[in-house]
């Protein structure tokens, strides 16, 4: 029976991919944290337990860092920075593919192959100790034999994503059984990685938090060692998950209220507005830039909570009737999502997508009659007349609720549910389309991810129009258990509980938007 | 390795899943069709073929019908009729779940279980040589261990749609070595197999034509067999295909133009014409009933090309530059919809979705804007007074001739193809769309095709608008040779040559419409 059965098997009997979270360290100190009704051990991290680096990497001699995409050029970097303040004897390079246009970034930024920190990919993969492989997903599902032929004995294989264990589970086959494989998973985009590591130097603890795994521990090390990557990159708190969880949780994320869900729920809000009489401008300040411009900034500051505690009378009622009416529909389709990611059809879905882009490469999204309008309200903008549209934050709080409780269902950590389905959604994402529409923020982001918004965006329209606006109008009435499950969640401490854990350095997306892809970790 | 492995290594290097159709009979006369580019073979039926189904099912004495939904009560009629007809010492049984309503209706429909021709499902698989499994595709995924242990040595499995195939193969699994596996998939619903049947009494060859599959033969009698099965059940003409062939046409098909495009295409539109200043109820009459009024008659009665040709001036470039726009956008999803349904994926999902059908039944898709709109303009429409819109016409025939490219470019036969992407369109399930809306077309098909279509719609509506419409809008100039290639395309003459072998007697859907699923082969 092959192991790709065992992993449908898995699915089909719903039996947890991943065991409960706790490790130790001998290098760094632990620290238990109160997320809700859980306890998650974390490790904070920060510049004064950089001179522990050098322990957490014994016998690491040169470190290769694969790729130069969004992640791989401020992970080389703060690598090579910290390990070079607490004098460590470790050489990072970085590998690239043979007439790469990404050797000359890579100079500017103090890599050569005159020293050798610079070369071909494989050369550089067959000198190191840990290969961190930040090539792209269809990349690493393409070539991933090689590279494991290529390691030398012993070396360790360090990812920023769990996407090629789900490829790998798809197709019957795993990582090779001598090796450790470890993960550390920032979750934020690469530049703003490397440049709150640049104002850590100022301030203790700036930073981009990440999550790590162990997946194969052979050395007995790989721990420490994670620990020590996620410190050297400035992490300000480092939390445990495992390759699957990550993958499934990250992947769920994106086509989630990260990307596809927002982008459904706003095309078909600005129908609704338009057909109950409102011009389609107003339709989408009501929509559109009352998420991006309102519900998301009150979210990122106080809390989920707060947008519904900001409503008076009838707009309340009107968020109650919009939150009862969307939450089971949203959910159906957010559980679907989950069940396809997890059974590993959704992994197949991007590598099949990947197979055919030449020939149908990934189409515009934002050239529709929404976002031409779009494009004029923004023009007009006046910050801060823009709407909290009460309807529109029932839709987008319940669809984010239903997100997080299908996560802590599935058994998710709640460091890792508050980063999939808030944080990344508030502080990273959300800002991208407030700045330029939807095509901004979901283009800027991973193959997998803009494939995957694409997908998943119009189910989550059709069903919110077809179920839930439908029982709004027919006069459903208010889910009354709904409210009160929703008002004492538990999630709402954790989000309060992460963001104490945030680093006190506000990121700033866009001084340094660049025309790279954007990672969404 | 696992044979599912196989199974998606197949995809992913596109070799073919079917050898090219050819086999012999010894008891039924073949005959040599020219589809287009291409010969079939095919058997002709008729009542006068009656006398050679003793021969056919030679060493059969007792028929299991398993199952009483659209196609058991036909077919087990069918059989018991013919077989009667010429004096066959056969018996034929109807078997069921102990306790099922349906007990009833078979009891009218002649069977008893005094006379042994009444029982338990497990009870009757036992004691068959032949066991017509025809309950739905998610019972036959529960169920298959149970019914092979079942089954006697030596007896016959027979199928009327390859779904079980495509289980086993996303599972790893398959059938029993040691027994015959075939199929015959009457083209029509139940109903329409047993009515027209009683109309062959007088007018030699009426019946629904059925494609069959041999797809194991241990006892070397399966090809005759399984004719001797679609003759008894009155098909006009048989051609052959394979059970992987089958699941993989008729899956992707009513994912496509049958059900799923076609909703999400008139979606699109009635959103479009608005835009544009029609009315609700024009823009309705522009996009839907323009389709199910008048586009798909023509299609019906002088096939595709014939739309075409019955436009003028403006109205003739309006289609082409519909068709020039919609034509690639819509075969982007086709081929998607292909790939998930050959690699296994899109069979999962429907397992999947299966399992999750107690917390989330499926839901109600007519009760939006766009269809109560449509109930008010079919309450006052006048047939005769349906426009034939060209911009409409040119969308959906672009999406047909796509569904119908991907077809004919993974290798199945123009019978199939034909089936797949015309006739049971415009003869089956517009009309249903016509009589009274989506719904009644989408949700009195199988489950898994009416919740494929929900899948999908959007999908194909989102893609249209997002590259299409804003094509058309941008002034994208008609593509010359995509024309060129729809008119002189090898299809038209396939469907010719389809509709000459269709029986002379027209089925009427509505004087038999009742509350039973309709399964669509």
């Amino acid at each position: 029976m092959s192991r790709w059965f065992l992993f449908y098997a898995c699915w089909l009997t719903r039996s947890p991919f991943y065991d409960p979270y706790s490790f130790e360290s001998k290098i760094f100190e632990t620290q238990e944290v109160t997320f809700a009704d859980t306890k998650e051990i974390i490790v904070k991290g920060g510049r004064d337990l950089f001179p522990l680096l050098p322990k957490a990497f014994e016998g690491i001699e040169k470190i290769g860092v694969i790729g130069w995409g969004s992640q791989a050029p401020a992970q080389a970097q703060n690598l090579k920075d910290s390990l070079k303040e607490v004098g460590a004897d470790i050489t990072v390079s970085i590998g690239l593919r043979e007439g790469s246009s990404s050797f000359e970034e890579a100079k500017d930024c103090g890599f050569s192959e005159e020293d050798g920190t610079l070369g071909e990919m494989f050369s550089v993969i067959k000198e190191s100790d840990l290969v961190v492989l930040l090539i792209s997903d269809a990349a690493q599902a393409k070539l991933y034999k090689e590279i494991f032929a290529a390691m030398k004995p012993g070396a360790t294989l360090g990812l920023s994503h769990g996407f090629l264990l789900g490829h790998l589970d798809s197709i019957g086959e795993k990582f090779p059984e001598n090796m450790d494989v470890i993960a550390v998973c920032p979750k934020g985009m690469g530049p703003s990685v490397r440049r709150l590591y640049e104002q850590g130097k100022d301030v203790n603890g700036a930073g981009i938090n990440s999550s790590f795994a162990v997946h194969q521990d052979v050395s007995g090390k790989a721990t420490e060692l994670a620990l020590g990557w996620g410190i050297a990159l400035g992490s300000p708190f480092m939390f445990e998950t495992s390759l699957r969880s990550e993958y499934c949780s990250d992947i769920y994320g994106e086509r989630g209220i990260l990307l596809g869900a927002v982008h459904g729920i706003v095309e078909s809000l600005y129908r609704r507005y338009q057909r109950q009489g409102m011009s389609p401008e107003q339709a989408f300040l009501e929509s559109s830039e009352s998420i991006t411009g309102n519900i998301v900034k009150i979210i990122s500051t106080k809390g989920i909570k707060a947008v519904y505690e900001s409503l008076d009378g009838d707009d309340k009622e009107t968020f109650q009737k919009a939150y009862s009416a969307s939450y089971k529909p949203a959910k159906e389709i957010l559980q679907e999502i989950y069940d396809e990611v997890s059974s590993g059809n959704e992994i197949r879905t991007v590598i099949m997508h990947g197979a055919r882009i030449d020939k149908y490469p990934v189409g515009k999204i934002d050239g529709t009659d929404t976002w031409k309008v779009g494009e004029k309200v923004r023009a007009e903008r006046d910050e801060d007349k823009i709407p909290l549209n009460p309807f529109t934050a029932g839709v987008y709080v319940a669809t984010m609720m239903a997100q997080i409780d299908v996560l802590l269902e599935e058994g998710h950590p709640y460091s890792e549910v508050v980063n999939e389905s808030v944080i990344e959604a508030v502080d990273s994402l959300c800002p991208y389309m407030h700045y330029r529409g939807v095509a901004f923020m979901v283009d800027n982001c991973s193959f997998t991810a803009k494939t995957g918004s694409r997908k998943w965006a119009p189910r989550f329209d059709y069903i919110l129009d077809q179920l839930a606006y439908t029982a709004v109008d027919n006069g459903a009435p208010v889910n009354e258990q709904l409210i009160a499950d929703f008002e004492k969640h538990s999630v709402h401490q954790a989000v309060e509980e992460c963001c104490k854990l945030r680093p006190a350095v506000d990121i700033s997306l866009f001084a340094e938007t660049s025309t790279k892809e954007i990672v969404i970790q």
